[in-house]
């Protein structure tokens, strides 16, 4: 195995990276074109080193990452976890049960506690929209959102276009449809901003009542048929059904919801031949999407979770590695 | 303190062991009689490194081992993490509580998820017998069953022996009497087939009501009555009378259990004179045991926890360093 | 960044600093006037460590450090989490809920099962007076009380004493107010002995129904009326107002205890015009303070937070570096 420092790691281009301009890591809103076409190279450097085929210098040996979620997630705090220890970090978890919100403790004051501990990067999902970036505005280290209510999630966005331009060779001209809970997604959100801003044709595909207002400014096309919106698609991305966010909202039954929107042999041949499946996980199978289909050869589901390490050791190693560069 | 590889530490014999040929631990089932020596003699030479009285090369540094509760256990979860993190291991904690099984995700999308963040060891517990097997199929890395429903609980039964081994001698030819929930039990089950595989006198002893079908094909002998099932004993094993799992079945009062099967001195005098006394925790005091007895001279509970450290990491170092050295 | 060892870190004073005697820190009764000033020295040394402005050999590199949590708390078992990795210690926590005691196992048979996985410090919160204590008596490493009951909690009148010092440049002789739930508060306690023994001038203020029997027999002074205890204070601690732990004690409204002893503008310009203000957090704003006093020019709240991983850090090293060093 070489060992070799990933600030070396310029994605095969063996030219001098600009540092990257940010502290924090918000939504993919604030970043343009070129620097998502960066974090991508990064990520993609990480893959082997994400994987244990090669190793590295531990970049953030010595920092203190502290990952605090208000919502539970298996996935994503494990990722982050997972990130972070394999470049060095020390991680630390706070999940709300043991946190003293229970006490009544406002999220300021949480902020204001944590920064005092001087950790180097807070990992924060939050159920409120815009949680996260009032935190940031608090904190003196770098915050990076892992989920903030139905406002964003970037680093599930920049793994879902790893994972296409590993598989497509680009994200540029590819039709995407993003299928289901649009209306309670920040996966869906986050994206719609990156691939509209790498210039692929977005679509979404969802039941009036799941398509929440404005979202024609965000998306290309809108459909509430799977099979036109399907139709010669590069890439189906199915979203789950966010029970436990309806609030009330109108939504159809299990089985209905199913029979309409959930992606089976059939619909799935309205897209293109080799049209990729994606799910952000956890799925709901037999409600949005068939497991034969989740389990088959063109689903990449997995394959977006080991994306997802390696986008956020590339994501840690960006905002702290270079961070520490600078003057 | 000395310095040196644990792959150099053979239990004395100076010999080359041979590689172990499983990849998992799922059950003491699997193992035959060498192999359970085998894994006996590399838990005793753990022993002062468990302690820390010796310290050891880090031979799992920058493998990353997940522990993965369905259940909550104090000591078996903080026994895995202690032994990894002293081999030097990177260990992520996921209990059921902060999961995405809470959301309805199956545990195989649970796997396969974690498979694809590439960890190098998953330490599973589950309430359904059965549960870790089917997680193993699906990942690639190790799996160590930390109990499943009421099938196995492996390195129990491991550090069970090794306590054993410590104080008598060997296992062959020992009466050693389990006492109490065995209908329940996944430490029983696991303990009988390692003591009937190594050549120990089985005796189980409960009231038929927590005594399963066909338990006369894995113990020697079975009892109703205490003080003929002590008789002439050299270890008596107390089980935890498991009140969580009754699932409606019909047990006896506290304190009629008491009377008729908790250990006192009394039923302890039909026992060898140097009988010594386990039980797997977390203790009943005053229902299977009598307190005094716990904390008396013939207890061998808390040496037990202590074996449980080496064990471990006897276990997480035969899976996983030795496989770094195969081709 | 200098490297050096802490052991050499003497607070300035040049000289050979003899080994502290404790083996654990159960609470500031157990220490006298010297080994206080000792301890802040160290923690005072620990400062540029703690904000990672200068590294320092990890002196608890291979120790195992315990945060065994029977009540949740963000900010104590944070800061311990924190300390102890900054000084190199691998770090178990274990929460209530994820331990055997929800299965009935006495405090006892966790602190055996515990000790016998060999860690070398175990924190423990319990919502107990005397359970700590209790704990420490039956393992053979040491023990730090991060609060037990209405009893101690004597880190945070460490670090509460280290921010009076670094603002005041002494203890002697100041005149520190402790305002609100007097009864319900080991931080008021563990404060009061401190500030006794290093020659402050104490008072407590809370309506008649807070303030515990005895109290005068550890404060200078008891006021009743908030402008009369404040007059001429170096130091305004307020407390948390305790919904959680009132026991059915008669407790006034929100509204009126705020309107008599909450902390606001008027009432502490009743205070030195160089009063700084202090609160243990989490704090109810609105309730014990007016929001705009707690995150006005004199709170030195946060810094608070900041000083409790230099104590703690200097509490780890002392109790188990210096061990380390003995014959």
């Amino acid at each position: 195995m070489a060992t070799s420092s990933p600030a070396s790691g310029t994605g095969g281009q063996g030219v001098a990276r600009p540092a990257f301009r940010h502290r924090h890591l918000l939504g993919i809103s604030q970043l343009n074109q070129y620097e998502i076409v960066d974090l991508l190279d990064r990520a993609e450097a990480m893959i082997p080193i994400s994987r244990q085929e090669r190793k590295i210098l531990p970049t953030l040996s010595g920092k203190t990452q502290i990952n605090l979620f208000f919502e539970n997630s298996t996935r994503t705090q494990s990722s982050f976890e997972i990130a972070g220890k394999r470049l060095g970090a020390q991680v630390t978890n706070m999940s709300v049960k043991t946190s003293s919100v229970a006490k009544g403790e406002t999220l300021i004051d949480t902020a204001a506690t944590l920064n005092a501990m001087r950790p180097d990067v807070i990992i924060v999902r939050h159920g409120a929209s815009g949680a996260v970036e009032l935190l940031s505005q608090k904190v003196g280290c770098s915050v990076i959102n892992a989920g903030d209510g139905a406002h964003e999630h970037p680093t599930q966005a920049l793994l879902d276009a790893l994972t296409m331009r590993q598989h497509k060779g680009r994200l540029a001209g590819l039709t995407v449809a993003i299928c289901g809970d649009i209306a309670n997604s920040r996966v869906a959100r986050s994206n719609l901003l990156l691939l509209g801003a790498m210039q692929a044709r977005t679509r979404v595909v969802a039941p009036r009542t799941l398509l929440p207002r404005g979202i024609e400014m965000l998306a290309t096309e809108v459909f509430t048929d799977m099979r036109q919106g399907l139709e010669g698609a590069d890439v189906v991305m199915m979203l789950r059904l966010q029970h436990e966010r309806a609030n009330g909202r109108m939504i159809p039954s299990v089985r209905e919801y199913y029979h309409f929107y959930g992606l089976d042999e059939e619909k799935l041949s309205f897209a293109k031949p080799d049209a990729i499946v994606m799910h952000p996980g956890p799925m709901n199978r037999g409600v949005e999407i068939d497991p034969a289909i989740a389990d088959g050869p063109r689903s990449v589901i997995t394959e977006q979770v080991e994306m997802g390490v390696a986008v956020r050791m590339a994501v840690l190693d960006t905002l702290l590695a270079d961070r520490e560069a600078q003057p």
